[in-house]
């Protein structure tokens, strides 16, 4: 059922959920017509789980998008959206709103109407009311559609379509679900309160309607990368520490080198910008868990649980690909970290913020369905991911114990300016 | 797939994952034989999300079982499992394997053997070390097919079958997934951290391998009730404050009167103990969002913002079933709190203690598939849930914003004393 468009623009309310959360108790508004939505109302703080970040933003303006350098928050709400007989115009008027509502939202006020009447349907559906802002980024992306596709006409003019932005090519041992793979569009929302990320993707998914549908949507928690060094390594559902070799996000030089795009890669409305790759990798534990010790650790490369790369003894040690034990390679030829490390990928590296996933049990089979919501920001796919990929797909030993079932990329332009819109380059 | 069963049991290790942090650094273990899962290793804490309460221990042993009467925790993950050819003494013996993970696992502990070796696969899957217990309570129940079913013999001697623990009746207008629906033993996994959460239905996952595989199970977040009136009231999906009139679990009278069995109440066994209905209802939102503010308050009876019932100016000022406005009444006839109301349930109440679920996008209808994981325990659900439900599936106004899909009920035993293990006195 399509949601009846909306005639209304958001205005700011100039009311944030964490000053309406002040006011509510001196008011004691609960009755009659003086209830507006944008007024100063809501609830407390939530009683329990992640309270310490609620307060606490991520500037939604900038060089480059937030979310992408921003240190992981604790849970991700992603949505692919497909457009529908979408004009450009059209295209562009939804990132006008889009980029209207997340810099609202990312402040942790409401998007909404100052006058918001009790027969009118509320802009903002409420259910973050109360939350603060919680860290709250909002990433977006282009998909390769927009530039056209086989049978469809482009929405952007094709010259402007980056090289870099196609569709990726099929792997070795893949099993994609269609449904929930690709998308014209795409949001990434991440926050330290997983309500607060629901409500930005609910939120923009109404701003959306009629112009744009939800695809397809994933859900994280327990980001598995590293923001850097000064904090410990966390554990994928595989149990091991996953990341440490990960690009730091304080290291500019690396950020610059692998992750933004710069002028003279393509196009110059992607300058600053960056790839997003998403894979969907389920981990097939009912095999994983029946490993022993020794074959997880040989099947990854790193001890189990230190991390370090097998013969050494700390997780930041670097892994000797040359060591011989007994007569064999002390990290196996198939192992993960051999095979994914830098050096045998020509010197490249991604940026993974990635989250673990759980869907509860596959119905009728008794296995747990969950795994690793794989995400990959980087410069130039071409010569990162899919290399890299098709070296894994090949001959990774992690690949007898996961299975791939979604696939999607999408090219995230740079930031907003003050003033400006999401992607607003690609219209000039 | 079927895990292969282990043939050792489980040694509690005296190491914890807190203690395993501290332990790392002076030992440098990494490489060699002697890097042991139960020995003095582990990660540091996680660096984002709910670190104030990965330190505290919710107490395993008790008169109740925890996770009931315990405030909730942010996260859960429920699993439903079904025996297999289990007999009584398969049974009896799994829940024994799970009383002593499950004291383990709340402590924050692993569930290891002293001498792991690298070529045996790991007891315990490894992925919560070094996140703390994390409040991790562990709520088990026994589900009516247990009692026998038919076309099925029972397991447990039919006479010890609680009248209370029926398969719910039908109920008008619900729309059940029979899959993910029902079970012989379920286990409520609640923790401030969802990996913990995760960790621990994974493991006990693992413990039942040959007497019980997962039928179904359920991730939940932001718990939708209150643990009492001291924190503000939390809002569900909807946007709208969900359980202002939950009990209050420091209630002790209130908690005897309608949560916990008495002697007299049926078998011997169940005193102390509680019957767990599970709901998943899931929220229609292409209507809900484009329901007026004020009709979506009617729906309700209560204003969205403030809580208040309508007409009233606080959240816990008491609904006045009586007042009229402009020749109707106040509350409409048809509002859910108005049939929810304990005047009009025989002075009966519930504990609701359910949480938010969200599983993304429906598959080609652009649709999110999101509501309430209604969770609720009472003391008899012929008194209590059936009449409640019955009423509100034939009138409730809500009832065209929301789909039931899963229905479950347990008999959850009363709690474990040291050295007991669960639902001990079914055997006795």
């Amino acid at each position: 059922m399509k949601r009846p468009p909306k005639a209304r623009g958001p205005v700011q309310s100039g009311i944030t959920r964490r000053e309406a959360v002040s006011g509510a108790a001196l008011l004691g508004i609960g009755a009659g017509l003086d209830r507006v939505l944008s007024g100063p109302l809501g609830s407390g703080a939530r009683t329990s789980g992640p309270a310490s970040s609620a307060n606490s933003t991520v500037p939604f303006h900038g060089a480059h998008q937030a979310g992408i350098a921003t240190p992981p928050q604790s849970y991700l709400h992603f949505a692919a959206f497909d457009l529908a007989d979408a004009s450009v115009s059209d295209l562009r008027s939804l990132l006008q709103r889009w980029t209207t509502a997340a810099a609202l939202l990312t402040s942790g006020r409401l998007y909404e109407t100052v006058s918001q009447q009790p027969d009118e349907n509320p802009e903002d559906t409420g259910e973050a009311l109360g939350l603060g802002p919680s860290q709250l980024t909002l990433t977006f992306g282009f998909g390769p559609g927009l530039f056209g596709s086989p049978g469809r006409n482009p929405l952007v003019p094709a010259p402007r379509r980056p090289t870099e932005l196609a569709e990726l090519p099929p792997f070795k041992g893949e099993r994609l679900d269609a449904a929930r793979s690709g998308g014209d569009l795409c949001v990434q929302a991440c926050a330290d309160d997983p309500q607060v990320a629901f409500h930005a993707i609910h939120v923009l998914s109404r701003v959306a309607a009629g112009t744009a549908a939800p695809r397809w949507s994933q859900l994280g928690f327990g980001p598995v990368s590293s923001a850097g060094r000064s904090h410990s390594t966390p554990r994928n559902l595989m149990g091991f520490k996953d990341g440490t070799d990960n690009i730091n996000v304080g290291d500019a030089a690396a950020m610059g080198q692998f992750v933004w795009v710069k002028a003279g890669d393509g196009p110059g409305w992607m300058v600053d910008g960056t790839y997003l790759v998403l894979r969907r990798i389920r981990m097939l534990f009912d095999v994983w868990d029946a490993t022993s010790l020794d074959g997880q650790e040989r099947v990854i490369g790193r001890y189990k649980l230190s991390g370090a790369p097998l013969g050494e003894r700390n997780e930041f040690d670097t892994a000797d690909l040359t060591a011989i034990s007994a007569g064999a390679p002390t990290i196996p030829a198939n192992a993960h970290i051999r095979l994914a490390d830098p050096e045998n990928n020509s010197g490249q590296r991604i940026l993974r913020r990635g989250y673990s996933y759980s869907e509860g049990t596959e119905a009728g089979a008794g296995q747990i369905d969950a795994g690793l919501f794989f995400i990959a920001f980087q410069r130039s796919p071409r010569r990162q991911f899919i290399p890299l990929q098709s070296r894994l797909a090949a001959s990774d030993a992690l690949n007898q114990h996961t299975l791939h079932t979604t696939s999607a990329i999408f090219a995230c332009p740079p930031g907003v300016r003050s003033g400006g819109f999401i992607g607003e380059a690609l219209f000039d």
